[in-house]
């Protein structure tokens, strides 16, 4: 296998994509990789059209060239066609919703699990997971069942954030994945700040990126994991 | 019907269901109730019992008697025989699946379609609604349906905020709620902000707090609503 799982396309006041794009860049390189077949169904408030332009725009500088499931006849052929295969963000329901649909929630799975290289950034990395009760987004709509692909054994919170809004009641993100480890004790979840993704290549698991990541798992202290550690522990199921 | 429907339990340092109380006492005052079926299943950090005795201590002083349904053998049986209802804050997901599995969320709302008063807080707001597509909370764990009980023919956002924290490339609560609308451009969605509740009462649905609200429909600009606003086009279907 070899995947990397972004916690965010962008970070406030940057270009779209930018501060992952030479993580993206080193990742794909050596892999012969051409085309990349995007999914794009996290899109809802803009289009696929849309969306695809903006994705393939940042690609085609690095060298690569996007070609978005919406377009294509048979999405399932079109996965087990595809050099590379990558999901990017927006809302993990409605993500979920159409790859059950459309019958690529299990097709990508095989395909990442017989080797093709995987790429996510936040709803496109939730859906890497076991599944996606992890997703900050709003349940805008109801999928068939928060089943994902499970390329990896634990769950991910993208964009964790430390910070609380000034004057706000409702919860901390920390009070809500303490919620979701006591529901589901068996379950690691690691919270991927800004900036920071997993990286699997060669065999290990790694964070990358310009934070640490707060690693939570029920009845231990959340722990803290610096950028560059190797993380193949949590590969274990 | 009579319902009292508000934003968040407690304001940030202040006393746990400090800002409501008078709100609360004035809603039932005049009602002849004096105990009140408590729903505790949001609660997931807490125990149930924990969460009881919290919400007994408070209304206690206002001269009510909580008892909590997780204690009583006939959920459904309880539900019909209650005074008054009231569901807690927490986790929607969770409260969703339970009041789906024992079957009170069909009983409670054949109460208050009946006439018996309905006090809801955060998730308990949530279920009120027609479903649970605007709730702020991590989808901890699964239910059968998304379905709630409708009191309202619309979508209530508790907690609504304004403020984005700072450095956090996620979608703001906006951006949320308009990829809501877009994926269901027939709801409207009514963002209670803190320390604001929704009021009804003699036919007349009416926003009471301390700030505006803010109500999103597809295809429309959002609107501020001041407080003391009879709201009551919202209840038509």
């Amino acid at each position: 296998m070899k995947f990397l799982l972004i916690s965010n396309s962008t970070n406030p006041g940057e270009e779209y994509l930018g501060w992952p794009r030479q993580d993206i860049s080193n990742f794909l390189s050596g892999t012969g990789v051409k085309r990349i077949l995007f999914v794009p169904y996290a899109g809802v408030t803009l289009s696929y059209n849309e969306y695809e332009e903006k994705v393939s725009k940042v690609f085609s500088e690095l060298g690569y060239i996007v070609y978005s499931i919406h377009h294509v006849p048979d999405p399932i052929k079109a996965v087990t066609d595809a050099e590379a295969i990558m999901t990017g963000g927006g809302n993990t329901f409605h993500l979920v919703r159409e790859m059950q649909r459309t019958g690529i929630m299990q097709a990508i799975r095989g395909r990442v699990l017989a080797g093709v290289p995987y790429i996510g950034w936040s709803a496109g990395s939730n859906v890497a997971c076991p599944s996606l009760r992890t997703t900050n987004d709003m349940p805008i709509v109801q999928p068939d069942s928060f089943d994902c692909m499970g390329i990896v054994p634990f769950q991910i919170n993208p964009h964790y954030l430390d910070a609380h809004p000034e004057g706000h009641g409702g919860e901390t993100r920390e009070q809500r994945i303490e919620e979701f480890i006591k529901a589901n004790p068996d379950m690691y979840v690691a919270g991927l700040r800004e900036a920071t993704s997993l990286q699997y290549d060669n065999g290990h698991l790694k964070l990358i990126g310009r934070h640490p990541m707060r690693l939570f798992r029920y009845g231990t202290t959340p722990r803290e994991i610096d950028p560059g550690s190797d993380v193949d522990f949590l590969m274990l199921k």
